[in-house]
């Protein structure tokens, strides 16, 4: 993509509105633009980062033999008074008639309609165990929309929710979408602790919450240095054994009764970016709702759910990634792997070698072209601030001799070599299996 | 995907609310669920497809310039006021109030939201053209849905905006969208028509239907020959030559007036899937947007808008391309492109071929394998039923000798080949070049 085709509206100032950095750097760099309290439009840059980190989770859980699905935003209010919530999800659910005065309602969750689809459908445990899942927009009506896309009211979430003959299979299903979420965050360089959402239930729990670790998160949270090490790949560990760590929010943990030893134990602050639930049968009891069991029996499903929050992962990864000049993306998600910045448009040389990167990069890797006739400090503050992986840059002087500048964002490391090895250098860096040296070589 | 795998509720019988057969073969495929009037669930063979198809339009339109965004489904009230378009949308509109009270809409349409985005971020001529597009749901609560998601109220649009310093520069987009336009529907082998919307302005019409031309469409036209020897590859013609044809609704076909000479004009029934449209300085003007020309002289920028309705397509497409079978997918938008059918599952050789030939196919495009108990009768009809482009069946017999039978589902055409001639077979069939001869071998 050429910069100067690119609709990237960059703000100058900081907007006052915005507390925390995520907030600020996405207005900042042009990837949103709120259009009433807690409801953006994402714009071109922020929406290539959205589209990056829906791919991964679908990617994963497709993997995990998850089946996608999508369900309408908008839905009959019926549903949820079959199953009592109705009046339990008060002033966050918005509901209103439509012109045939039925009462239609903006889903904020999808626990209901799961289980309608699921019932009209599904009738014998030899269909079993299903997990359906989907990546739609929701809204929930907050009285305090605020820090972007962090907490807004209309927002992405991935929702699956799984159906079990028995609490046994509902646990095995809970384990395999605790272990794709762990693959899932650590694919966008994410260090994530999974805190069990029930007090002082270690190992058995079936409730965990993941946490984002960020200095800027919103809550403090207690855990087991061996998250850290399987992260950074010290520790192999199998996911029944991480199930088993201990991790806990600030307010549920009890130093007296906590099982880490001192030096073991961990303190950070987190950023909700999912959880996994066992729901057992609340929702299928509620809606009457069974399938006839080897035996014939009629048996009430046991159902699991499991959240993550999509758009908020956008915010979430720029708090983890990021210094004072701007985001600093991973290259799973980042909305180029690489940008080429042009010091001199209008310079035959530089010209003919940037179309030329532009067009080799370009066949293997998202890449933006800075062909704009910004001042040269205006070029690299720029790049820096929307955080692509690697920049390249193309001047006068280099160009004589068909030398570039790479530059590596996150290590700000600068490497000067000719253009043949761009390339190379990198592809090896997306590698992940080079990444390691890549990153010491850039 | 394995069929045993994947969630794909048939239903037996036809069912009776389905009027059209589009809507008839979705419901029976395991496409879609009804969840409310003209609001449904994408099951995973129906949002599958879906998905293909906005790939195919955000490939287009991004080829051709356009810059992708994401707008919210629910927008302020206010932005409607000020365009006057509040009070003139009548009651196809949804609008309601949040906790706060201040009034919210679900977008049917987005003129006012994109204004207000120029408006905040693009002041001068140096920033034009701009065409900004967006895939996102839209609701119209129609007084009578009906036929299935061809005329649903929640449905998922293409809605792209153009601004340009002149007529002039919003004349040479309005050809390029004419264009990618075309492009986009002779990827999914829809045979369409642009048909003049505004009466009799041949050539020079800035207002353009595009309707998908099926036996069971919703309107007659009328229409230049050329259409259809342009679409068979018969005759090469520019883009401006193409909206120079005739080709006109029913209502504004007048016999006498007619510049196509009776041998050369075709009349047939069509299914409005796009249009093209020149909106002037209407909405820039009523939301008070001006940028700064080259003069210095503040200036109303001219718009385009360009609709594509992408849940509408999928059932278009039915439409024009089934039997009484089932549905035939175009190998682009199709759900998978290739179904393996095991006719003796437990019998060692044909699960040893099938799984083969399920790894080797599966490398190169999706591939389902219906791996199910069911019988062969069931497995045929199922098979024919969901309409992949390709099925590979596999028998005891024939797996003695290492041979399977290849169909080709658009023409019913079987072949037996080794297993080895599958997967060459199947790719001249995927290579738009060898088309012809693969259908003609196949």
């Amino acid at each position: 993509m050429r910069l100067s085709q690119f609709f990237l509206p960059l703000l100058k100032e900081n907007p006052s509105e915005a507390q925390i950095v995520s907030h600020r750097l996405m207005l900042r760099a042009g990837m949103i633009r709120q259009q009433a309290a807690g409801i953006y439009s994402w714009l071109p840059l922020g929406l290539r980062v959205l589209e990056n980190i829906e791919n991964i989770v679908a990617d994963e859980l497709n993997k995990a033999g998850c089946n996608r699905v999508l369900m309408p935003t908008l839905q009959p209010a019926e549903l949820w008074k079959e199953s009592g919530r109705y009046d339990s999800m008060g002033q966050e659910m918005l509901r209103f008639p439509d012109r045939a005065e039925r009462e239609l309602i903006y889903s904020p969750t999808n626990e209901e309609m799961i289980v309608d689809i699921f019932r009209s459908y599904v009738k014998s445990y030899k269909q079993l165990p299903i997990n359906l899942y989907q990546i739609q927009w929701k809204f929930r009506d907050e009285v305090r929309p605020r820090f972007g896309i962090m907490r807004g009211r209309e927002f992405l979430m991935k929702d699956a929710y799984s159906f079990h003959i028995d609490v046994e299979d509902a646990r095995r299903e809970y384990a395999k979408m605790y272990d794709a979420y762990h693959r899932i965050f650590a694919r966008m360089e994410l260090m994530t602790v999974a805190v069990n959402a029930d007090s002082g239930a270690i190992g058995g729990s079936l409730s965990h919450e993941f946490q984002v670790i960020a200095d800027t998160g919103e809550s403090a949270l207690y855990y087991d240095a061996a998250f850290d090490e399987v992260r950074s790949g010290k520790v192999q560990m199998s996911g029944e054994e991480m199930r088993g760590l201990y991790a806990a929010a600030d307010e549920l943990h009890i130093p007296d009764k906590c099982p880490v030893p001192k030096d073991r134990l961990r303190e950070a602050r987190g950023i909700e970016v999912g959880h996994v639930f066992f729901l057992g049968s609340k929702y299928s009891k509620a809606m009457g709702v069974t399938v006839a069991a080897a035996d014939g029996a009629a048996v009430t499903p046991e159902m699991g759910c499991y959240g993550i929050g999509v758009s908020r992962l956008v915010g979430a990864i720029i708090e983890a990634s990021h210094d004072e000049n701007g985001v600093i993306w991973p290259e799973s998600v980042a909305p180029f792997r690489v940008g080429i910045i042009n010091l001199r448009v209008g310079d035959a040389r530089c010209d003919a070698l940037c179309e030329q990167l532009y067009d080799t990069l370009g066949g293997y890797m998202d890449t933006l072209y800075d062909d704009t006739d910004a001042r040269a400090g205006e070029k690299f503050a720029r790049m820096d601030l929307i955080g692509l992986p690697w920049q390249v840059v193309v001047g006068p002087k280099g160009a004589e001799k068909g030398a570039v500048e790479v530059k590596y964002r996150k290590s700000g490391e600068k490497v000067e070599m000719n253009t043949e090895s761009v390339l190379p250098h990198l592809l090896r860096g997306i590698d992940p299996l080079a990444q390691d040296s890549a990153t010491g070589a850039g």
